[in-house]
């Protein structure tokens, strides 16, 4: 049963005198958010370019490292080389880690080696991990060098495992207890130590072998008495990370179980780290993040590279278009003489190939999304072709009438309307088999769906789309 | 510094005798998962269609909720029938917190509202109205009116919350103390308090108005001596979030500031409830599960709908896209004498529209997740728009040259070369225009750029292509 837990008396405050000094005065009224007002934005430039370095300052000093790093990201380039320049070794080490990698990259040019150390030497392990990983070898080579021995190599060994994997997204900073203490020994040590962590969610219960053996949420620590001991309030069944698992893996094992934190282990099974949800939360943003954008064919977010940047990096996948696009004209080339007795075809023939492009894109689009939120899996992947192919043919007999109808009233012409119907049929039901088996075929063979899917697909359904079209038309037309 | 934090003597276990039992040992090998594993589903529906109840019961036994849920979406409907009428009374409450929406339907009707009402008082009242927002009317009456009264009141007033806002995502459930105690006394009053939720991450002190004042991450509360007072070692620059505040920006704050819950506040910033980082993880995967649908033109992720549902809720989508074709096909109309006299217009012309097209798609997707994610603003809309237009520019000319070149080639015409890459310029420019202006206006007037822009983004590059590269042929070519 639910039942709001707060001190007795505490409730029902409204009969009581008002407090001295309201703290809470100043919060949000329902309306507002916590984004960063333009306004503020304009004034910091304003500022800037005036000169007016004691006001910009001030006018960052209060704001989380988050929003620092966001109106980072928002200044023009010029603008922002000012900025660094009057806050660049006062500012908050977090502020790096906020920062989008194309603008982490100048920021960091920017502020020299010794400032970058120094925030370094400040951060999480995994944060300072994060943004080492972007340097080029030769910068991640100076900077070592200059970085105390031990501290070194924890980085050195974080960075030794591959990228994208538990072993990177750890910090190595944990709290980790013997399962003879107690829950009044526990707290006795925490109070007396100086090294932990920030903040930590769980209490790790390690053997002599410093293997986890079980976990238990600090909320329940602080609810027990202090003779308890740590192994009757433990969950023995905690989920642990191995050092390579894959960071997507790791989202989907924090999502599917609602972790909060979980223990990172070596080969032989001992502690060596732990992973924290907001670490996860980043993860999730990054996995959707290229999902969508390389159905889109752009590398990733290129919000703020430089023009010449975003050109090379969306050329590639323009270019492949355009060969399929060459490819569906070379289809085409193949019925010159039978568009040159009916230009009507030429009219009509986009219809089909761009229905069966949208109705492949939208099962494709399904499927990647499916496999990447590991839904989709060897278990059900016939159900879902079959599914896919009962729709492909309803809504291609829906739209081969429509179509239909379209094409005989448009050009007086029954056997027209029969023969761009057919097409439209045949080519919905290809959609729908290369939506399915396409992303399914790729993840087989060990290759992102995501990534190639939607180029396959739909140069697919346009070659099929007007092959069917032009090849009934002049079979049945001329 | 960083340094790993467990008591002395327990780093190095190597060189300790092993431990008598290694609970640990049952760890997952690097490459395994926590992936639900397709031997076991079809153990479970063989178990289930040879009617060995009781095995099929042992199976589904150790695994925890959220693996069940996924393996009763795996099951075909019969077997899914089957397998609920022998654990329904019996399963986890949390099986159905962690269904999909659609398979949750055919569950709960199978179930009826006896076990359903059970369910739902077990659940925290997050779960709980998560699970209930989705019955309609009807059964909610039924339901509410079956409820021990106060945990009914709980349910309606959650339920008088607009959709996808505060509101509807924080539990009632926290753990409020106020900023009268100290540290001892808090544990103390935690250690005999019955009714505080399974867990908490952070401790909210309120005023006699109950509203907060500070929040305390629980690893400080266990670090703190216990004289200590609570304000001495509490956060005042705490985010509030408002009970109307939009899901979205919910998900904003917590991934901008790397919250793990936040108190939750009503209009006179009463405290009255809290939400968890659970439930934001959710959020976003929800979130950006909706974009990619909508850019795909599919409502939601439809896995689990049955193929008429499919069909039905694709077709809409498919309809405006008809429609966008048929435009397009007018456009072609326009020219049907020209295509006639040269029918290599009709080969090539696919090629303008398409490369539009997809330079429209890469930047309207860029835009519309940049916009979602609030990296683009009011605040620096004109630089994007600005540097989509050299990016465009300056793609389009290159890929004018190649494409001039095809065409010259493979109809010996430099004539058609130079208007196909004119035109090819000309669509490039108008798709960069169209893939930020569009979605930057629809979200101004406060439409979701991903569910229309991508419609609107290619028709105006289909129609601009065709009628550039057509009318443009006509002109010089004839």
């Amino acid at each position: 049963m639910a039942q709001q837990a707060a001190p007795k008396g505490d409730q029902n405050g409204a009969a009581e005198p008002p407090p001295a000094k309201d703290v809470a005065a100043e919060q949000l009224s329902p309306e507002e958010t916590y984004d960063i007002e333009p306004e503020l934005v304009s004034e910091v430039v304003q500022a800037l370019q005036a000169s007016k370095i004691k006001k910009a300052e001030k006018l960052l000093r209060p704001l989380h490292p988050a929003d620092v790093a966001d109106i980072i990201e928002y200044l023009g380039s010029e603008e922002r080389r000012l900025l660094i320049d009057v806050i660049g070794g006062k500012m908050e080490p977090e502020v790096l880690s906020h920062l989008d990698a194309s603008v982490r990259e100048d920021v960091i040019d920017q502020l020299g080696p010794r400032n970058l150390v120094q925030a370094l030497s400040e951060l999480d392990s995994d944060d300072a991990v994060e943004i080492f990983e972007d340097l080029d070898e030769e910068a991640q080579h100076r900077i070592l060098a200059s970085l105390p021995r031990a501290y070194r190599q924890l980085l050195e060994e974080s960075l030794s495992y591959p990228e994208d994997t538990a072993g990177r997204l750890m910090q190595r900073e944990l709290v980790a207890v013997p399962s003879a203490w107690t829950v009044g020994q526990t707290i006795d040590y925490m109070r007396a130590a100086e090294e932990l962590p920030d903040d930590f969610y769980d209490l790790i219960i390690v053997n002599p072998k410093h293997r986890p053996v079980g976990v238990i949420p600090l909320s329940r620590v602080l609810r027990t008495r202090r003779p308890v001991r740590l192994p009757e309030i433990m969950d023995t069944d905690m989920k642990l990370i191995p050092l390579t698992m894959d960071q997507e893996d790791v989202a989907y094992t924090f999502r599917q179980y609602g972790l909060v934190s979980a223990p990172v282990v070596d080969d032989a099974g001992r502690l060596v780290g732990v992973i924290t949800v907001d670490d996860v939360v980043h993860v999730i943003d990054e996995e959707a993040e290229e999902d969508i954008m390389m159905l889109a064919g752009v590398g990733e977010t290129d919000l703020y590279s430089a023009a010449l940047d975003t050109t090379k990096s969306r050329f590639p996948w323009l270019v492949v278009n355009l060969l399929t696009a060459i490819l569906a004209s070379v289809v085409i080339g193949l019925f010159e003489t039978t568009i040159e007795k009916l230009v009507a075809l030429a009219v009509l023939m986009p219809i089909v190939a761009s229905m069966g492009g949208n109705a492949g894109t939208q099962t494709l689009t399904v499927a990647v999304r499916s496999i990447a939120m590991k839904d989709l899996t060897a278990a059900n992947a016939m159900r879902f072709v079959g599914k896919e192919l009962i729709v492909g043919s309803s809504n291609g007999i829906l739209f081969a009438i429509l179509t239909g109808i379209v094409a005989w009233l448009w050009f007086q012409s029954p056997e027209l309307g029969i023969v761009i119907g057919a097409a439209m049929v045949f080519n919905m039901v290809v959609a729908a088999l290369s939506g399915t088996l396409i992303p399914l075929g790729l993840e087989r063979v060990g290759v992102d769906p995501a990534i190639a899917s939607s180029v396959f697909v739909t140069t697919v359904t346009d070659v099929v789309g007007f092959f069917a079209f032009l090849s009934l038309a002049a079979l049945f037309l001329l």
